[in-house]
């Protein structure tokens, strides 16, 4: 499948790697292990030994070297062969190495040209670290289809009022009539829902229950990497006495039918309130779990295979931000292939 | 795969599509949401949102309109969408419809051209409606396999001497040798058992001890509907006297190793006896799940994605009336491509 | 898949094939029925009806002949039809057949020319058949992955110290430095290891704890059969004295990524101990499955259907022997495609 390499793809939130442990995920078709080293460096490695192809995640580590578990090769986290026990070593033996940053309580994977591998590529999240622990949280979905059906899912909110109607939802978004912007390579999307009912769980949870304005942006950097902030008052109330989120929604491709979905939520009110925050991550993560991910999941299987663009969609005023998003990304690989066409698989190797 | 199109297959029965309900049910390869509208017929269409591919069936039923669960979108019976909660209604989000009968406690779809879908094309089958509850039983059996297997299946009844011996079958049939014709697009099979032991199941059921005349006849018509009247009578016993069972067996394919199998059984005798009816119905039921089933999916395991005739089947005899069934559907298939070849899906699409 | 076919291939344990019961098994991509005649000897059909491709292991044996659960036709072993209770007998209803050999308590298929099919080109094994009931073990495995990956695991005893560290492994493998010969046909190698720390398992079972010297010795022959002898003694005793094992490592192809794994065990100590001998077993196929059998399996799954050469192994110096068997057998499956081309499916077939 085509997918952009010159750019950073979360890989996992950091926690996820412990040190001494390893973690295998697949990442743009390529099978991948995480391991930290004596230092508690992120290191990762193509998950396939060069000798004889065992996946080095069924080996261990010790130090700053994962041995394989099948003949015994150590390699560094520089993907160098520094232990052969049964002989001498040689650089035909390496594996190869991927640039990975630890940031914004995640780990970042370059898959493209590891020169162009800079640390100021990263994504502006440091909101992330700024928040305390009790007005954070973070899931994670596995999900199914293709990564842009589930960028295109956090693109048009209208989605909440038919989708999640009883707790995110409630017809505002459909009423709000998005406005959507680009700015410098970013795609920006926002809805404005004046003197409006409380949506189910601004109700239940904020104890909101005259009518609302609220208003919710959704920001979109490459290769899938959205930001939500999202505020409401009741009406008539100055936007900064109200208490507000910002969201993360991180969609990574393992393949051409299965997503990586991250998602993490701060807030600017309550911020010490350990009971909400645990309550509003559960909500989340079961809707996600039990509303977006069976629904992507049947519309790409309905799909049966083919592409988008060759299903020709029925596009509506509500797939502008979606669609220009699509648009944005597909030049950005069309002219990554132009200008580095050997970090992009033929092909034959799809 | 090659499908015949233009003629009603049989898609549920009725009962499996209550009002506001939603059934969907892959037909053809293509996969259908069957609903009642506020005036209980049934309607038909795709099952995949034009907008954005989610399957209908995964929303709801609104009066006489299916909505979309993800984006609000709402369809009546025609594929026509009625409803567009985020814009103006446009040509462009109408949703591909198919006729659809209601008859014989069961619900028929015409895959073809819809132009020449007429009611009077539905097969004859009066006596299912004809028949008291106590006096009627119906089924289920998801099979594997192609559907000319199962066609084949009630074509060579010979089959219940070796695969049933201790219900249907004791060689009777096989001793018979069956007489085949065609009439009118039809084709007839027929067995007649003279002076023969019972089978297990007349002896259980029917306390017939002594020796039966028995004549069992089958009618197939296009594309996969079968009638099988079946009578016995203690020998010398005039055949007016004797009860007799006519019972149905409908093969609708799903795709090319998959079909529905539909089947249904009347009779003319003791037909207030409920009880009488249950058993039959769930022995019935147990034949073709536990014996029949395995049989047929372990037949299509092992030709391994062949065709056919590619496998150069050695025939017998007992293969006279299913080769006859098989060669005028291909016939009728052949003829249809070449006078509608717009309604046959091309090579590529398969 | 190229295979070599002019050969015998061990297809199963001779008690998995019981007097009036069937085997059905996959060998080399066909699908195979096992069955004993009513003079004991092993027969083998394709296991597919030639009439409508009911697999025969659905049937019943009976006397000399297999018959078809479908509509009856019964074969003998040599695949002739010899009952047709709807019409003539021809030859036309041949069913393939294959010749078997039981010996050395297994059974052994000949996939190619039949003609060539003779018993002098059994592997010598007669020391399975010497071992005395308390000193002989057997088992099996089915493993995921291309049987040459399980032939090589076998032929680079080195994987022992890093899979199998606290029961076969230890280091001595490793620090060994294995021996590679030809000869007529075979590949040997050997390990020996003087004065080293007892293995694991040899402290445990055998109560050796001082340094001991011990040597291993694998012989491959065509197309996958290994016996593996090893013996050990404390460092200094004649090797005559200590006690030695001689076991059977076989390995089968089912199809390009399956394969048939069957292994036994002899020892020329403590013969008539039945509680060593059952502790022995269990402790192997407890190895084999748990940790053998998933290391193969991901490596063949880590190497996404590429051939082996396809990938650049980086091979060491313990491939010596693998590879010197990668290189004969393909060189042998040439020779015989040159030379019997008949007995080759096409690249179609595959």
């Amino acid at each position: 499948m085509r997918y952009l390499y010159n750019c950073w793809y979360m890989a996992a939130w950091a926690d996820e790697v412990s040190k001494g442990d390893m973690l295998s995920r697949k990442l743009l078709d390529q099978r991948i292990v995480f391991f930290r080293d004596s230092a508690n460096r992120v290191q990762a490695l193509r998950d396939r030994c060069p000798h004889r192809f065992a996946p080095l995640s069924k080996g261990r580590v010790e130090g700053d070297v994962i041995l394989c578990g099948y003949h015994g090769l150590g390699f560094d986290g520089s993907g160098t062969c520094t232990l052969n026990p049964h002989g001498p070593l040689t650089r035909a033996h390496a594996v190869k190495s991927y640039p990975v940053q630890e940031a914004f309580r995640a780990l970042w994977i370059w898959m493209g040209d590891p020169g162009k591998a800079s640390r100021h590529l990263l994504p502006a999240l440091g909101f992330v670290d700024a928040a305390p622990d009790t007005a954070f949280s973070k899931g994670y979905v596995a999900g199914k289809g293709h990564y842009q059906l589930w960028s295109d899912n956090i693109m048009d909110l209208t989605h909440a009022d038919f989708l999640h109607p009883t707790t995110l939802g409630g017809g505002t978004f459909t009423r709000a009539k998005a406005k959507v912007s680009e700015y410098e390579g970013k795609v920006r999307i926002r809805w404005d829902c004046m003197n409006e009912e409380p949506t189910p769980l601004m109700r239940s949870m904020r104890d909101m229950t005259g009518k609302v304005d609220s208003w919710t942006e959704v920001e979109w950097s490459a290769p899938g990497i959205m930001t939500l902030r999202n505020g409401s008052v009741p009406t008539g109330t100055p936007r900064e006495l109200g208490g507000s989120v910002l969201n993360l929604h991180i969609m990574t491709p393992e393949s051409k039918d299965k997503t990586h979905y991250f998602f993490a939520s701060t807030r600017d009110f309550a911020e010490d309130n350990a009971d909400l925050n645990a309550m509003f991550a559960r909500i989340r993560q079961e809707i996600f779990t039990t509303e977006d991910e069976p629904m992507i999941a049947a519309q790409y299987c309905a799909m049966e295979g083919e592409e988008f663009w060759t299903l020709k969609p029925a596009l509506l005023r509500i797939d502008e931000g979606s669609i220009l998003v699509r648009r944005r990304l597909d030049r950005m690989i069309s002219e990554e292939e132009q200008q580095s066409p050997a970090i992009h698989p033929s092909d034959e190797a799809e």
